[in-house]
C-alpha cells in the first residue's frame, strides 16, 4: 500500500485536512481493547505492551487503520514516569518510561506508513498533578514524553484524558513548545471539570493555551460527549475563538453517570459488557457529531475496530469512499443476504437495525446503576501517588467504606 | 517458549490428557472475534482470512494460547467447498477451499509450537445436507477437508456446529477414517436437534459413530449448554457408553432462545452487545462445567481471549498454574488495587464482582426478546444452497414475511 | 335491578349454567382489595371486616357484581376457627368464627339479590392440616363453616386455595355432605402440589372426592394458571372423568415464581405493584381461558373490579351483553375519544393497547426476581399453628436466616 | 364517632392548622380510583358518580378519612359546565353541573362529620380557557361552581390541576371572592407551565392572586413534584412572599415524562400499572416532603387509601398518632409476623422493604418510555371544546398522526 520513503512527505497534516473541511477519523482506545486481548492490566492501565508485546500493539493499529482511522495515536497513554511507578507498578524500574514511549512511536509510525494515516503523540493526566505537585514539576513530566515525540518526529500531538482544565492547559503549553499542532481533549461531561469549570470555559482556556483542536474523550457515552462538545463550541463562539472540534467517546452506554463518568459506575471496569454500544449506535453518533460540526471523530475505551468502521461507513457519502475493512462488511447489515437462514436474510437492511431495541438477556439485572463517586479530587490523600503497592490494610479500609455506602444507600 | 523441533513429539495427545483426568481448555470462536476486527464477513461467515490476512488469524490464535487454550482449532469453520460458493460467496472460485484449509492448518500449527497446545482440524455443517444431498455426497464434502488435515498432520479432529445429528454422525464417520481421535459437538439445546432427536440420543449416536468426545458448541449461553451436556451425559450413562464431555457455549446470554438458539433472536448478529457475558459469568460457567464432569471446556462465538483466561483462572487451583496472560490480570479483579481512584480500589475483590448485577445502560430496551424462527429445516426451499447472490426480489419477499410477523405479533 | 322476592327462586344454579354452556364470571380476591382499602390486615389475611366494616365488604361485592360477576363468594377466606386464633390473631376470641361466617353470608346474599349472581360459600386451607392434625380433626374445622353455609342456604360451595390435594379432597368430601354443588381450586402451578402430586392427578382426586368443578386459584399469573388448568383437563380426559373447569389467577405477573407461587417472591405482599396486570392482559387471559374450554372464569388476589369487567367485555360477543359497569368504560379504550388531548384520543383503539409493552418507570429495578422458598411443607415446625404472636426471638432467627441467604446468593 | 351538630364548630380551619405548624394530610385522586371501581369513565373523567352512585363516592371518602386524610375534597373535578358537555359528554344535559356539584358537597360533608376532616371545594382547568375564551367568560365558569360551594358552606377552596398559571390565577381570584381560604396547585413539573412560566414565578403569581397555600398536583411522580415545589418555595423566598406549601403527586413512577407529564406517556391511562408506587415509595415521599417544609401532603391519581395511610404512618412520630386504618396494618410490614410461611415472617421489618428493588415481572417490557406530546397548548384547534363526540374521521386523522410518529421515531 505505502509507496515507500516518499510517502510521509506527501501526507497532508492534521490542520491542512481539517482546515480543508475534511473528516478525520480517529482510532479507538487501546487500553480496554488490549486488556481483553491479554496485554494490558486493568488497574494501572499502562502501555508497557509496546515493549513487551509489540506484535499485539501493531495488529490493533492495523485493524483501526483498516477500519478507516486517519490518525494512529502512539500507545503512550499513562506513560508518564510518575504513573509508571505508581502503587507497585514495575514499568518505570524494569523498562523505563523512555523505552515505552519510543517503542510506541516506532510501532505507530510503522503502521501509519501502510496507509493514509498520521501519527499523534499523546500525553494524559498525571499522578503528580493529583498529588499537588507544582506547575513546573508537572510540565517536566510532560516534557519527558514530548522529547521522545520530537525525536521520533510524530505528525502532531494530543493532550487527552484530563479531568482538570488547569492540568490540561499546562499539558498544551508544554506540547506547544514543539511547534507541532496540538489537540486537547478532556474526559468531562456537561457538568464540567472536577473543579467545576464548565465545558465552554474549559474549551476557551485550552485554545488560549495553544490548542488548535479541542473536544472530549472517554468517561461518557456518545450522546453525553456530544452534549459536552456542543457546550464547548458555544463557549468558543461566545469568546470569538476558533478551533476545530473533536470527540472520542466511550463505546458504553452511560446515561446514569455522575460528574466523573463511567469510573464511578459499579460495573467499571469488569462488568461493562451489557453497556457496549452496537455498530448502529455508532452510525447515529457519527451522523450527529458531523451535524454538530465536529470533524475529528473517533472513539475511546470500548471501541473495537468495527465501531470505527461504522463511523467510516456512516460518513462514506460525505467522504466519497469506504474503508478497507468494509470489504468484510455490507453497509447496514446487507452481508446477511448471504446467510443460510431466511429470517436472518430478512434482517439485511437499514430499517431493521436502525429501529431495533436490543434486549440484554439479563432479566435479573436493572437497566441503570447508581454511581459511586466519593467526591474527591486533586490533593485528596486517597488520590496521592504512592510508589508501594496498596497494602491489605489500605484495602480493608476501602472495603469498609464501600460496604457502608451500599448498606445505607442501596 | 517452545524448545524447538523436539517439542511436538513430547506433546500428550488429546485422549491421553482427558483419560488422565486433565482439564483441557478450548479456544473461542473465530468468526465473531475476527468480524469485529474486520477480517470476516457476517452472513457467509467463511474463513478466507486464513489466506487473505494470516497475521490477524495468527494473532488471535496467540491470544487464545496465551489466555490458556490447550487446543487451537484450525480456522476452517464453514470451509467446505459448497459453503464457499453459496449465495454469491467468491472464495471457492477465487481462492479455493483447499488453499483456505491448508493456510488455516499452517497458521494453527505455527502458533501451537509456541506453547503446550494441540491442533484440531474442524469441519462443520454443510449446505449440501440442508439441500437434501445424499450421505455419499455430504461425506465427499467432509473428506476434502479431511484430506488437508491428514496431509498437515493435525493432532485430532472436531466435527462441530451441527443442527442435525444425522449429518453430525456422517461427519464423525468420515473423520474417523483418518484414525485420529474425533470430538463431536452439536449446536443444540435441551430440546434436541432440528428433527427432534433429544440430546441424550444425539450423544449416543455420535459415540456409536466413532466420537471419543461429545458435547455442544455455539447457539446457546453457558447455562443452557451445560443443561444440554448434562442430558447428553445421562443419555450415555443410560446406554452404558463412555465418552469425554465437551462444552463450547456462546459468550452471550440467551435465556429467551427457542429451539434454534441465538440465530433466531432479533439481535443476531449485529446487536448482541448487551448480551455479552462478563468474565465473572465465565468463572461461574467454568466451575459448573467442571462440577458436571466436563473436562474439555472452551467457548464459541462471542468469546474473546479474556473469557478463555477466566476459565483458566477459575480452574487454576485444580490445574496448579495460571495462564501466561494472567501476568496482565489480577484474579478476581485484584489489579484494581493499583487504580488511582479509591472507590475503584474498593472493587478489588471476589465478593464485589461475584454479586454484582450489571446494568445495561439501556432503559428503553427490554431484558428479553421473542425469537423469530420460521420453523424450517433440512430440505426446505429457503435453506437450499444457491450459487447466485440473493436477489432483490428474494429479499423483498423475506422483508414482507418479516413485516407481517412483527405487525401481527409484536 | 332485582325484581324482588321472587327473583332468587328463578335464578339458575351453577351447574345448570355450566351444563348449558354458559360462561360464568367469578369475582376477584377480597383480601388484597380490602387490604388496600384499609379493612384487612396483611399477614393474618382474615375476613373479620365482614363484622367490623360490613359497608366496605358490601361495596366491593357490588363493584364486582356491577363489573359482571355471576358469583359472589362469601368473604370467608381463612375464616376457619384455627386460623382466626393463629399467631396472635384476636378474631376467634373477640368475635368468633361463627359470627364472621354468618355476617359474610348475609352481606353476599344481600348484594346477590341486586343482580343475577349466585352466592358461593368458601373454605380454604387450614393451619390444622399443616400442623399434622388428623383427617377427622381437619374435617371438623371445615364442618363448622359448612354449618353456617347450610343455615344461610348459599347456592353452592367452593373449596379453594389448597396447596395439598390431600387436604383439598378432605374439604370437598366435607362440603359434599351438604348435597350442594362443590367447586374445588388449588393454588398450584404446573409442577403440582407441595407433595409433588401433579395437576392432572390432583384434578382426578378432587373429582373423585365429589367436586363438579375443578381448577386453580391464586399463587400464579394468568398464563401459568391456564397451563395448570390445561394439565388438569388432560388428567381428567386420561381418567375419563368429567368436570367443569375453573380459573381464578392472580392479577400479578409472576413468570419467575417457583413451585409455591408468589408467596416466595421477594415482593410479596407489599411491593407487588409493578407486577399488576393491565386490563388488556385480562382480555388476553379471558380469551385464552375460553379457548381452553374453561367456563368459570374469575380472578383472585390483585383483581380489582375493572379486571373483572375486562373479562366480561372480552367475552361480550359470546355472552351477548356487556356488564353494567361498562357504562363507564369504552371497550378497548374508546372512551378516550372524549379526551381533551389529541394524542390521547389517538389511543382510542384496540391495536394501540393490544400491542403496547408498558414500561415500569423503574430503571433501577430488574424485571425478574429470584424467589425465596425454604422448601418446607406440611408438618414442618416453622409452619405449625401457634396461638401466641411470633416472638421477637423467633423473628430474629428468621431475619438471620434471610440475611444469610441474601448475602450468599444475591 | 361524630358527636353531632356541635362538632363542625370546633374544627380548626385549614390555615389555623397550617399556621400552627400541624401536618395536614390530603386525600388521593378520585377519578382514577373510581374508574377502577367502575364509576368514572376514562376520557371525560367527569364526576357524575356523585349523583349516580353516591354510595361509591361516600365509601372512598370514608376510606381516605380512615387512612388519615384531614381534608376531603368535594368530588367536583372537571365539574365545570363546559367540561360536562365536551365531546359528547351527556352530564350537563341529563344531570346538570349544579346537581353534580351539590351532591359532591353533600357527600363530602357527611363523611367529614365522621372524623376530624375539613371539606374543600375544588375547581380545575376548563375547556373554555383552552378554547381562548375571555377572562370574564372563564371566571363565570368557575363562579358557577363557587356558588354551590358557598351555599354548602365548605371549609375552604382549592384551585387545582392547572397547566397554565394565567388560568390558575383567574381561578384563585374568583374563589377569593368567597372570603374563604384558597389553596392552588398546578399540574406542572420543574420546566414550568405550558407557556414556559417557571415554577417559582407561577407560585408568586398565585400568591399575589390570593392563594394562601400553593403547590403542585397530578402529572408527575412524587420525586418530580417535590423538585417543583422546591422551585416554588425558592421563587416565593426570592420574592419575599409567604405561603404554605402543598404537594399532591401521582402514585405512578414517571421519570421519563416530558413537560406535560404522564398524559404524554404511551401507557396513559390504561397501562400505567407497572408504574404504581409502593407504600414504601410513599414513606420516602412523605419524609422528603416534610423535610422540604411542605405541610399539606396528599396525593392525586393512582393514590389508593393505603398510600395515604403510608403518609400518616411515616409522619406518625411528628403527629403523635396513627390513623384508624393502621389497626389493619403493622408499620413497615410487621403484620407479616403473623404470616404462616416463615420466609414471609422474615420480611416483617423496615430494612427489608426499604431496600427492596421490586421486579416488574415483565421481561419483554422496557423500564422507560418515550413520551408523546404533540406540542400543542391553549388555542390549538385540536384542544378546542367541541360539543359533538369526536367523529370517526377525526379519529382516523389522529390515528394516522400517531402511526407516522411511531414509524419514524421508534
Amino acid at each position: 500500500m505505502s509507496p515507500g520513503a516518499g510517502s510521509p512527505i506527501t501526507k497532508k497534516g492534521i490542520l491542512e485536512r481539517l482546515d480543508a473541511g475534511e473528516i478525520v477519523i480517529g482510532d479507538g482506545g487501546f487500553v480496554f481493547a488490549l486488556e481483553k486481548r491479554g496485554f494490558v492490566k486493568a488497574g494501572p492501565w499502562t502501555p508497557e505492551a509496546a515493549v513487551e508485546h509489540p506484535e499485539a500493539v501493531r495488529q490493533l493499529h492495523r485493524e483501526f487503520l483498516r477500519a478507516g482511522s486517519n490518525v494512529l495515536q502512539t500507545f503512550t497513554f499513562y506513560a508518564s514516569d510518575d504513573k509508571l511507578e505508581n502503587r507497585g507498578n514495575y514499568v518505570a524500574a524494569k523498562i523505563s518510561g523512555q523505552k515505552v514511549n519510543e517503542a510506541a512511536c516506532d510501532i505507530a509510525k510503522e503502521v501509519a506508513e501502510e496507509g493514509d494515516a498520521l501519527v499523534a503523540g499523546g500525553v494524559s493526566q498525571t499522578p503528580s498533578y493529583l498529588s499537588r505537585k507544582s506547575e513546573a514539576e508537572v510540565k517536566t513530566i510532560f516534557r519527558k514524553q514530548l522529547d521522545v515525540f520530537k525525536k521520533k518526529n510524530v505528525d502532531f500531538l494530543i493532550a487527552e484524558y484530563f479531568e482538570h482544565v488547569e492540568e490540561a492547559a499546562w499539558a498544551v503549553e508544554t506540547l506547544k513548545e514543539s511547534g507541532k499542532p496540538v489537540a486537547a481533549t478532556m474526559c468531562i461531561g456537561p457538568e464540567g471539570d472536577m473543579h467545576g469549570v464548565l465545558p465552554g470555559e474549559c474549551a476557551v482556556r485550552l485554545v488560549k493555551a495553544g490548542a488548535s483542536i479541542v473536544g472530549v474523550n472517554c468517561h461518557f457515552d456518545p450522546d453525553t460527549c456530544l452534549k459536552t462538545v456542543k457546550l464547548m463550541k458555544e463557549g468558543l463562539q461566545a469568546a470569538k475563538l476558533k478551533a476545530h472540534l473533536m470527540s472520542q467517546p466511550l463505546a458504553f452506554h452511560t446515561p446514569d453517570c455522575g460528574k466523573q463518568g463511567f469510573i464511578d459506575l459499579p460495573e467499571f471496569p469488569f462488568a461493562l459488557e451489557p453497556r457496549i454500544v452496537t455498530r448502529w449506535d455508532i452510525h447515529k453518533y457519527a451522523r450527529e457529531a458531523y451535524n454538530l460540526g465536529i470533524r475529528y471523530i473517533g472513539g475511546c475505551c470500548g471501541f473495537e475496530p468495527y465501531h470505527i468502521r461504522a463511523i467510516a461507513e456512516e460518513l462514506a457519502p460525505e467522504r466519497g469512499f469506504l474503508p478497507q475493512a468494509s470489504e468484510k462488511h455490507g453497509s447496514w447489515g446487507n452481508g446477511l443476504s448471504m446467510h443460510t437462514k431466511p429470517w436472518v436474510r430478512a434482517r439485511a437492511r437499514k430499517e431493521y437495525w436502525e429501529n431495533l431495541l436490543p434486549a440484554s438477556g439479563r432479566p435479573y439485572c436493572p437497566s441503570l446503576s447508581k454511581p459511586d463517586g466519593w467526591g474527591v479530587t486533586k490533593g485528596d490523600v486517597e488520590l496521592m501517588q504512592q510508589k508501594e503497592a496498596t497494602s491489605d490494610d489500605q484495602l480493608k479500609e476501602l472495603f469498609k467504606k464501600q460496604t457502608f455506602k451500599s448498606s445505607s444507600a442501596c
